[in-house]
């Protein structure tokens, strides 16, 4: 059998897209929000050569419950435990506030399962790409600068889950003099 | 091996997102036009029960020349001559004018290969689907009717192609009164 997209992988990216269709990303551009997680799962198949169906699905879903009013018991009965359990532990808190959900973002990254950590790094990876170029809307340079010191130290929690992965973010993090 | 997104599926998907970036879909809440794209694939996995990785991925590029600066030979180059191929079978000529565009689409549909057909149905069936609760904005109602009326030519000579979708599209017919 040559691999294929199956039936419920094309739904979880239709259910994303729909989700997201009002947000858009911070950059100038106004991209829509999906391409976003189309990234991050993409960066998983291509560059990580990941084929586990559901993390692949997990990345498409990461921010679904934290950014729209997906919530978990909607994830699992559409698309399984094991799918909804990885985008649980990729999904802040979103009653903390800021300071503190960026903090356990680095307290919990090394606690977190091996398949949650790919989403993490690759999701880290496709926001510091981004950054690379882009200054988000209504940012100043200094809160760029800090976003690139603290996806750092996520990271370094991270470590040990995809050498293709780490080392494309220590090549953004030498780039930005972090490393 | 369970069914799993292939990454050149991925990469198609990424570059659609990423070609269509800019675009909005008519309807008042301008929803992404990737969304469209992504509807067209799920639909031929999820209602037509299609495996063909080409089909699906022609699916999610269906649009690209026609909308975008991309052209013919980069599809080629990047996912080969099937799936190239089976976008050229989908795509309007745009040096031509949009009347003559519409008349061509209904004389060509019978002589398109049995996979494009495919496409073409599932790509009718969003638009119905879509035209159904909206009226794009700029749109008549008089232009939306005529539109149902047009895709019901065009529909008729697909037909024969896959039984589910022609249901589905029937069933919109039917509840315009023109079936």
């Amino acid at each position: 059998m040559t691999p294929h997209p199956s039936s419920r992988f094309m739904e979880c990216l239709q259910y994303a897209a729909h989700k997201h269709r009002d947000q858009r990303r911070k950059d100038p551009a106004q991209t829509p929000y999906v391409n976003h997680v189309i990234n991050v799962s993409t960066i998983l198949a291509v560059e990580a050569c990941i084929e586990d169906e559901a993390v692949l699905m997990a990345a498409i879903l990461h921010d679904v419950v934290e950014d729209t009013d997906a919530t978990f018991a909607d994830l699992e009965a559409l698309f399984g435990a094991d799918v909804c359990g990885l985008v649980r532990e990729v999904t802040d808190d979103k009653s903390l506030d800021k300071q503190e959900r960026k903090r356990l973002q680095i307290a919990n990254a090394a606690k977190t399962s091996p398949r949650a950590k790919l989403i993490k790094l690759a999701d880290k990876l496709d926001n510091l790409r981004d950054l690379l170029v882009n200054t988000p809307q209504g940012w100043t340079e200094e809160r760029r600068e800090l976003y690139f010191v603290w996806a750092k130290q996520v990271v370094d929690n991270l470590r040990g889950t995809n050498t293709n992965l780490e080392l494309k973010l220590d090549e953004i993090f030498r780039q930005r003099g972090l490393l």
